[in-house]
């Protein structure tokens, strides 16, 4: 095969979403990438009733919407011809789902459910269902523990079945008008191929499928004696295997579009783990995917039960392969957190006077302190714990606060909280065997950050190699789309060919980790106070 | 006597200080007020070098060139005729010293010492000098234990020893060249008397004078053999009663001001103390002096050593009494801090829009949240604790945060984390037989913020009183100026005359007050926790 093919990678994140056309051959990148924000972003708001804080739902029409445009923007732009593209990859954010009708409509796109939350997406973070993901937790612990095991041996409210049971217990009419709650990368998949709902065995770990079955009539009879079937009837159970396609692209989308109805469609995967196939699939590399919430994540071949992870997934990435991952809740949210409700007015008008964003200003106030010279240590818990302690109900903390401080002390000490965590997840998987002797960093913020990536190298003690494309993750969607276009004969060879090259490494300086291992083992005594049940802050 | 008489009141504070004329028969005060601010404020630069924050020093030029300007300019607007001014009162904060050498000249303004810091005065807050007050405790806890049953049982770095004891260590020619070490407020009533040095009983107690004694020269010895005569040759031992006057006004300063040789000159008292006077001595209301920092102090007969109390001061106020006060270090400026160092633009544009500062927007935005909606506890340690606790190397901590914290929240959080440790204070006393059945406010923010009064009264769940004046601390000390002048028999008498008027009470609201004591459970386990030498963050 002589003439150049490519695959589409859309990534699906937070509040955006993107497209990039990679060369299958080795993974080039064309020159160009489509990003389409979501108009309704985060819904605050439904029927002028103002939601809740801890609800973070979305309207799908955007998921709709962002296919469309982005398709036909990436290869407007591209300048390839549609010809040549013979796959499409779909990376999504996990878990997060909705209800939709037999005839594939979402929920709340009808009328009758406009102003209903529960009809709408629910997205990973949505954290509305604590309550529920409590019972659940515990209904769990009594029937049988190791249902728990792929997820840390804890429910949440990230995780399907608390956000499904939140569904039955608080709107029972959509429910009852749920066809099936599908994950939003399935959802959007489905749309592609044309109306078939395929469900991605990525996405299988959050809803709890573990050794190949997935929990039983009767341990959902526990829960709730109504609730026995949401799973045999509200929920799709096939698994497509992320090596083989999901089915080609519909004559409604060829024509939308002007593909060819030829191309393959891969089952979606997960977005934090799109990056690994972006890295090069490999044991003995980490992979750091930061962004809105940060993701460190190993590959490994055996099948045990890691404590402190929040998700195990078998075969989401590849054959035979483990996705060991744990997270930090909130990482580019926190930093935007920051500069939102703390930057003084003096800050972004000197900022702006320099020609730089806030980010960027603080960085250069911050970067030549000596290590522990603001005197603040700080838990990132802002919106919750994915790792290790697992529980979202669990605060930020910044402790070490004098009349000295300045704004550039707390937003470093921000950014090293958010290191201090990713070393307490590298260390327990260590602990389990799931040793990584380096760490390979993707995300906007590793080639824009290099006093992040110092501090990771630092607190982390390892290289930490910076993959070269920002867009890592929407390449590691383009690559699952060769594979399903038969380029590769599995997804581990297409991922070593098409992976993108490491653009610089940080090295550890012993100095620094030296300092930074006295306030690590400071930060660690505080990590355990304040993850102990007694010594939680509650004022509700 | 019928013809009208006024004492001028004096009340140098940490950043400014002010003047007010008042009635010397009922303590009206006439419709002026005359104030300077210290042009070096803190000083945070001497020599082109940079102090470290720790430091806090002033030139006591500044409290000179107050002197002039205020009694001037107060005599002027005041249109009273300076032969009806017949006594000046002054109060200082305390421990605030500076070293003088024989012809009363502080060693600043001598060119030699132009750029030494320890030839400054040494602020209340003054904290450089934290490991000499370690080595000072550990002594007299060897020594003799009962040393510090003045200061709560502890050492700290605000006191007189440890300052003086820095300068030894650090800049011996200093200490050489030292006339005396004398009291600010010692020092500004001197010079009115002229070139006479006195010293007032008002600042004994944390030069740590007790039952009639100081501590012994084997006691300094065993801190350092060359400092065994520190309170020997280095310091004014004789003390002045504050029922007595000091002077008279010397001709230098008669002639700089038009006031006649006769205006007597009462010895100087502590600023926080003053307000007690202004508030009516009385044993069974507490004052709350609040300002930079606050003050919790109560008036008892008894001579009990009280565990956790800052300074126990006996006579400091009146004969046959003590003085018993802890307090908060920070409350003005950590509200202060948090404007300067958290404001949003956007919070600052729109307070400006509604024509409120700062402060009143924060307040506008928090005032009507339920209690603990914010979900929000702190520990008020910005500037150290000088409470319980008893250390300057403790700091703040915010716990609770979300990515949906607003500015407002972390404000209101930060309040009522001050009123915490009020409370703290309160029930600390009240168990050591210390009971105060009412609160007395005063100071500028008392009439300014409704939000911060109704949270003491719901915290501390007793009336809180708010005085009339504004400018209760140096109309006490003018109450001072009236007895040292004869007008009347005692202090207590003076004060039952000429304190002011009780503007509006507060009362503890039940409902307020539950919420807030679930709430103040949780802040008493974290200040427990963070007050273990063991839990303490350190990174330096």
């Amino acid at each position: 095969m002589s003439s150049k093919r490519y695959s589409i990678g859309l990534d699906f994140g937070t509040l955006s979403a993107r497209a990039v056309i990679a060369n299958v051959e080795d993974g080039s990148i064309v020159d160009c990438e489509s990003v389409f924000f979501y108009p309704n972003a985060i819904i605050t708001e439904l029927g002028g009733r103002k939601l809740p804080s801890n609800y973070a739902l979305q309207n799908p029409k955007d998921y709709i919407d962002a296919l469309k445009f982005l398709l036909c923007d990436i290869i407007k732009k591209s300048g390839v011809e549609v010809s040549a593209i013979v796959g499409i990859g779909i990376d999504f954010t996990d878990c997060t789902v909705l209800p939709v009708d037999d005839k594939m409509t979402p929920l709340c796109m009808l009328e009758k459910y406009e102003s209903e939350p529960h009809a709408y997406a629910k997205l990973w973070k949505h954290h509305a269902d604590e309550k529920y993901a409590s019972h659940v937790h515990s209904v769990a612990s009594s029937f049988d523990k190791s249902l728990l095991s792929v997820t840390g041996g804890k429910m949440t409210s990230e995780f399907m079945i608390p956000k499904l049971y939140e569904t039955y217990c608080e709107a029972p009419s959509v429910y009852a008008d749920t066809y099936k709650f599908v994950c939003a990368g399935d959802f959007v998949a489905s749309l592609l191929i044309g109306k078939k709902l395929i469900h991605s065995k990525a996405y299988s770990a959050k809803q709890h499928y573990k050794s190949n079955d997935y929990p039983s009539k009767e341990f959902f009879a526990s829960i709730d004696s109504g609730f026995a079937d949401v799973y045999e009837k509200k929920t799709l159970t096939a698994l497509s295997s992320v090596e083989e396609k999901a089915g080609t692209l519909s004559a409604e989308w060829a024509s939308l579009t002007g593909l060819s109805t030829a191309v393959a469609v891969a089952p979606p995967i997960i977005d934090a783990h799109s990056a690994i196939a972006a890295s090069g699939i490999n044991e003995n590399s980490a992979v750091l995917a930061l962004g809105t919430s940060a993701v460190f994540e190993a590959v490994t071949p055996s099948k045990k039960n890691v404590q402190g992870a929040l998700a195990q997934s078998y075969e989401s990435v590849a054959a035979n392969l483990t996705t060991v991952e744990a997270g930090i809740a909130a990482m580019g949210d926190l930093f935007d957190w920051f500069i939102q409700n703390c930057l003084p007015g003096s800050y972004s008008d000197e900022a702006k006077r320099l020609g730089l964003n806030p980010h960027q200003y603080l960085r250069l106030l911050a970067k030549d302190q000596r290590i522990g010279e603001h005197g603040l240590i700080a838990l990132d818990w802002w919106n919750g714990s994915r790792a290790i302690t697992l529980d979202n109900e669990l605060s930020g903390i910044i402790t070490g606060l004098r009349l000295s401080t300045k704004p550039e002390d707390i937003y470093r000490a921000l950014i090293e909280s958010t290191v201090f965590e990713l070393r307490r997840i590298s260390d327990s998987f260590a602990k389990q065997g799931i040793i990584s002797e380096r760490i390979i960093a993707t995300g906007g913020i590793v080639l824009k950050d290099p006093m992040l990536m110092q501090i990771c190298a630092d607190v982390l003690n390892k290289p930490v190699d910076c993959l070269e494309s920002l867009y890592a993750t929407a390449l590691g969607s383009a690559i699952y789309g060769a594979v399903a276009a038969g380029e590769y004969q599995s997804v581990t060879e297409a991922s070593q060919k098409m992976r993108r090259p490491i653009a610089l490494t940080y090295y550890p300086i012993k100095e620094n980790h030296d300092a930074y291992e006295k306030i690590y083992m400071q930060y660690l005594r505080l990590c355990e106070y304040f993850s102990n049940e007694n010594n939680r802050i509650n004022l509700h």
